[in-house]
């Protein structure tokens, strides 16, 4: 399998929490996670073409997204090129803040808003045990500390939902959610602050690790 | 509309708290707050056939159910019966430890367990603000006091996921959910243990009356 | 209810089959069968911001939209415009051609596309008799000619799925579709060509007629 | 994978056309056809617990259902021990006439009916191309003569649905459909009456191995 980060790469490289925590940028720790899976590159912002041109979208077969503070300056071209890949087939994983990517906003058709505040203890819970995405991961795992998604998330009734988080304010979000668009496949998995380690704790990885496999080609 | 209330009604005719808060049943409360729906009436387990004979259920066009410590003494004959009526096109209003009851069961075909534990904090959260049941209700409320239902929720996935609550421990739950079976209309609400005054509360007595709307007959 | 139904009217001003069926337009005939929904009103293409002005749409509960040929001369700004109003919870119900119309593709994020050739006779089944847009329409009932739209339609996995239609020449079609978009709801329904008389059958009338219940403001 | 074919085998050993193409079971031909998955072995109604012993159904990741005949004189104890491991995780995988199959019914909770008549030209539409199910399987194939099953089937709306089907009388069905029950998945496939080669042909095939690793455990 060819599999893409796709991470603007824009906290990590200014001096502050983001780059002491992943010091090489969130990609590289994905990455590093996802090493098994087979054939894993990565991509910023900041390449010729945000590192996706033709060539590297036609080669891969999932890709990941990670975006916050620099979704405008993402070319109009690109994201064309992106969407679609997905309605032919490519996976997509689109993590965190990327809930507001063009890509993402594209592909739902709708506003993608959401509910947030500062860092709280995030609750992810399983509610399909017997998915994919879920195999392997416990029935319920903290994050000690995570940037508050709350409901109402704007988004089309997901056609699976695999995980629902609280927080120790008393929201609720949909925090793990599937859908098909076109030949594509789409998971959305919301902890990931760049502040807050999330994704180097093993449960985080396992779901990334799972949900590659579920928007990747069948076998 | 046909509206007819099945309670078990144990709990309140026993010493307690239930018996303070619901003084002549939960299918008292809950009749005087669908009281406009058209006509309504209750049914109990003391009662010959439970008070649902084949005459009862040939009129009724939403059945409402409560019940808890008494599932078993429900006689199979009356089961079948209900889940007949669902199938032909019966409107059915779950609540609370009616998940345990068996024409529910029947009608999932799953387990229908749960995580439970004793009274905490809950919030209900809107998670389809479009839908016809989250008409009127708030962006999220909250029942001060609540027996906690957690995941995982062995029921299928839901076809309408409408609400989904936390309570103050952390824990998550699907808390009303829809679905459709033969030509009938399922709605399960979560919120309505005996010993809170839940049903008292406007915002959850909203909910009933829509939700019995939405599983009643086209207008 | 304020119903706006919207038609590029431009194949019924030719001269030809579709004027000859349709003399005052696709829209004045569903105008006329919705007449008792309540306040129906009319847009076409020629008119100003074409009919659907700020106004009009904060207006409008329901809106119907036909198109065809003119797809491309909507304006962006009109189509975002319906675009937003749906996602505040404005009724859609898309026919026929305007699958491929700019405010459809817009809420689906798909490409849209289906398979189609010359006319034949279309069967439409029900296939959610217990749904709201079936009530009184038939088990199954004949188009006796109709343009053949078949699969794969290149759509979202509808949240509902009320009618799947055959031809005569074995092909297959998800022809009445329901989603919810935001706080909207959406209805797409495919039989419709403007040379041949569908908007006069009855049960298709009677199917618009439940569509617009049923993306319409809860009672 | 263990993979477990179960056959009423009542058909093919009276004197037929059941018995000239599948002179060795239905479940003979399918076990060959599955070769590769994995080990698999077959279990008949003659045999003592119907071969599927607690042992084998413990040992079995999925299990795939052929009955028509003989559905009442399956023993509800075995029944019990079927449903109970597909809530557990085990894949479920029924064919044609099993939808009236005990297992089906108990987990689909509703009545299962469907309308049929003599054999027919039925053609595969595939509706979900992206669908793990899908792969592989071209966008439409064609079963010469197969019993005609019609909509409405009454099942509850699939999670997934992969493939409709069209017959030459116009009926369509809903003939590749999904679900989730518990922590096991379940693959309804409606082709396969005993007395055409249905299992004979390469696209049947193909859907029923896609079909397998579906409801199967994640890699």
């Amino acid at each position: 399998m060819n599999v893409t980060i796709w991470n603007e790469y824009v906290h990590e490289r200014e001096d502050g929490e983001a780059a002491r925590i992943y010091p090489d940028g969130i990609h590289a720790t994905i990455a590093a996670a996802l090493a098994d899976v087979g054939d894993v590159r990565t991509a910023t912002l900041d390449q010729p073409k945000h590192g996706l041109t033709p060539d590297v979208l036609e080669r891969t077969d999932v890709l990941l997204w990670w975006g916050h503070s620099a979704h405008d300056e993402v070319a109009d071209e690109i994201v064309e090129r992106v969407v679609e890949r997905v309605l032919d087939g490519m996976g997509l994983v689109v993590l965190h803040s990327g809930h507001f990517s063009k890509p993402f906003k594209r592909l739902m058709g709708t506003r993608c808003t959401l509910r947030w505040r500062h860092d709280d203890r995030e609750t992810v819970w399983t509610v399909a045990p017997g998915h994919p995405i879920a195999a392997g991961v416990p029935e319920s795992f903290v994050i000690p500390e995570q940037e508050m998604y709350g409901e109402f998330f704007d988004v089309p009734p997901p056609d699976d939902l695999v995980f629902i988080s609280s927080f120790a304010g008393g929201e609720v979000f949909r925090s793990g959610c599937c859908w098909t668009r076109g030949r594509g496949r789409i998971f959305y998995f919301s902890p990931g602050h760049e502040t807050n380690p999330v994704y180097h704790q093993p449960e985080v990885q396992r779901v990334l690790l799972n949900g590659v496999h579920w928007v990747g080609p069948a076998a």
